[in-house]
């Protein structure tokens, strides 16, 4: 049996996204730029995708940038905005338990002359609002927050901290990274009252190399990039037709029945966890009440088991899981969002992230804590030696 | 009959590009960062994919970036290198004929302070080497030429111009947009001893939302965006691993038979040209003697016929073709490519771009004449009432 579990690090392509490429790449070769029928006609499907999505964040589609995926709209606007305004202040505020597309590119601008205010999180993940708060300042010109953590599932309350900022000086950019909660949390954009947001296609069963970039009108971003005015300059290059079409189809599908297919994944998550709790002794969840953290994401350590080599042994019964981030799983050393959480070493070094989607089933799961239980029993008869 | 002449603006995916696409999306689906099984094998046909490309450009595997596409590649080598060089000087140069993303890129640096010098054409679009020569200075960091023009086709001598800015300077940086080159000409980067090379996947039948840098080992590059150590930094996020797949299968394409592929696109060019001088009246070549421009471009102007008029009427027959460049063909005025050739008004505003691929067949290129002889004739007809 196969068991995908490592669904916050990427989700299998749905049949009908990898249709809606296909076609794409069949019928719509055509370039969008192109003044005949040709571009004409793929400039309108465009269009399309782009309202289907703007409806799902609840956003105008002039508001909305099509990216080659999070980590590239993260950039534009962290970089584009703060190039844009760098005259209006240098101080910037941000979180410890970001992307790694998110943190190093805060220390990138670190070098660059801005100064950075890194906000802790407490046990489970959470960052204090008095200390978001108290860490605005005359200068600061922009806050980015993560929606969704990677690692964990906490879950920031994006609204409170948009009216602590928007109350405190309403000329702060406020950006938050939605890679993982855009169709796993129900919400609006106009309701977080956010001024960016990145989302990203492979995470929502889409394709590789697309994404999405909200900016709310009104505010002056500097591209990263130049090029032709494709995205009205933000994001130049020829469109990802055949991406922009998978990515429209992903959105789609999940937004057709966002409820239940919320419900579903909640549920088999919640059924994990349960199962797990009864089933294997001496583990700690981490990130909180899971009921607490996101629908798809449940962060375990397993005292006394290396999380690499529980990782591996899983893989060998099929069974495919995360240790830390699989963004930056090839750098050796302890995840920084444990870290910031304050867990002794002993639970970061065995913790395993177990990320859902609605391809799992009962039955996989059922499997999954059979042989987890059997291999973090015999890996710790083992260690003890 | 449809009959596509636009290839320079993007080409028709190949069946076989879309089967290797849809593969790697519904079997490739991990990602490629994750230390299980899923990840890892991905990796490795990622490496694979790499080696190939990188044997198709004659150079290093640790040489080539996976990129969005040649717009990207070309902002990356530019932005990124003489960020990283800045101190060593402030003088760029490059050309008045370069792609959108490579001359509104040397814009933007102009604003930041840098100088930059945008080398003369002359009348079929070839730069001067004298002018070149006289252009490098002391404190010249950078040259950045296209291969292939475009527009017109015109093809600039490389290796010449390698040599000429290495005799100056060594330390100077020269980097080669070569996205229309690409599979049209037999050549090696060993050959050409450039330091940078920005293709695409789009021009070569592969798909939209990918491309690949060359940077030559030992020079340093600060990357325009940051994140995970995805491409050695030089380009983070998670690997389009469907686009990478699809762009290793276009290569392998092309490279299992480039002489045969030159010489088609070649021949149908050739007949295409002579049926055209054979048939219609008071026509103009731009770029000088097609032989000595790319096989798959032809840029022509019908004296007294306005482009965007005849593109249309064209478009009415089946017939899909360009005015200008495709990349910039939303910007209203007159192609920057013809203007800096020095042709008159007349001749740009009634300039039309046929560009051909192996798809093209002689019955096509017959249809074409037959049509455009027709609509020309009737276009003149109109415009001298």
């Amino acid at each position: 049996m196969e068991v995908y579990l490592d669904n916050a690090a990427t989700t299998r392509v749905k049949p009908k996204v990898i249709q809606a490429v296909t076609m794409a790449m069949n019928e719509m070769y055509g370039n969008p730029s192109s003044l005949h029928k040709k571009g004409v006609e793929i400039e309108r499907k465009i269009k399309e995708a782009r309202k289907l999505i703007s409806r799902s964040l609840d956003c105008r589609e002039e508001e909305l940038f099509f990216t080659s995926g999070g980590t590239e709209g993260n950039n534009i606007i962290i970089r584009g905005y703060v190039e844009a305004n760098q005259r209006r202040g240098k101080h910037l505020i941000t979180t410890k338990i970001e992307h790694p597309s998110v943190l190093s590119t805060f220390e990138a601008l670190e070098k660059k002359g801005y100064k950075v205010t890194y906000l802790d999180v407490d046990n489970n993940g959470f960052i204090s609002l008095r200390e978001l708060e108290d860490s605005l300042q005359e200068d600061t010109i922009l806050v980015s927050i993560m929606h969704v953590n990677n690692e964990v599932g906490s879950i920031q309350p994006i609204e409170k901290i948009s009216k602590i900022i928007k109350n405190k000086n309403k000329e702060v950019f406020f950006h938050v990274d939605g890679v993982q909660s855009f169709g796993k949390i129900l919400f609006s954009l106009t309701d977080l009252a956010v001024d960016g947001f990145s989302i990203s296609g492979h995470k929502i069963h889409g394709p590789k190399g697309i994404g999405c970039l909200y900016i709310k009108k009104g505010w002056k971003v500097t591209p990263i990039a130049t090029g032709g005015s494709h995205e009205l300059g933000i994001r130049p290059g020829t469109e990802n037709t055949p991406g922009i079409m998978g990515m429209a189809e992903a959105v789609k599908l999940i937004f057709s029945d966002q409820q239940n297919y919320i419900r579903k994944i909640a549920s088999l998550k919640e059924y994990f966890y349960q199962m797990l709790m009864a089933n294997v002794e001496d583990i700690k969840i981490n990130g909180g009440d899971p009921q607490g953290t996101s629908i798809n994401i449940l962060n375990v350590s397993f005292k006394g088991v290396k999380s690499e080599v529980l990782l591996h042994s899983l893989e060998e019964d099929g069974i495919y899981v995360s240790s830390g981030s699989a963004c930056s799983s090839k750098k050796r050393g302890y995840s920084h969002v444990l870290m910031a959480m304050g867990l002794k070493d002993e639970y970061i070094d065995s913790a395993i992230r177990f990320s859902f989607s609605d391809f799992n089933t009962k039955e996989e799961l059922d499997y999954g804590i059979e042989k987890i239980q059997k291999q973090v029993n015999y890996l710790r008869k083992i260690m003890k030696r």
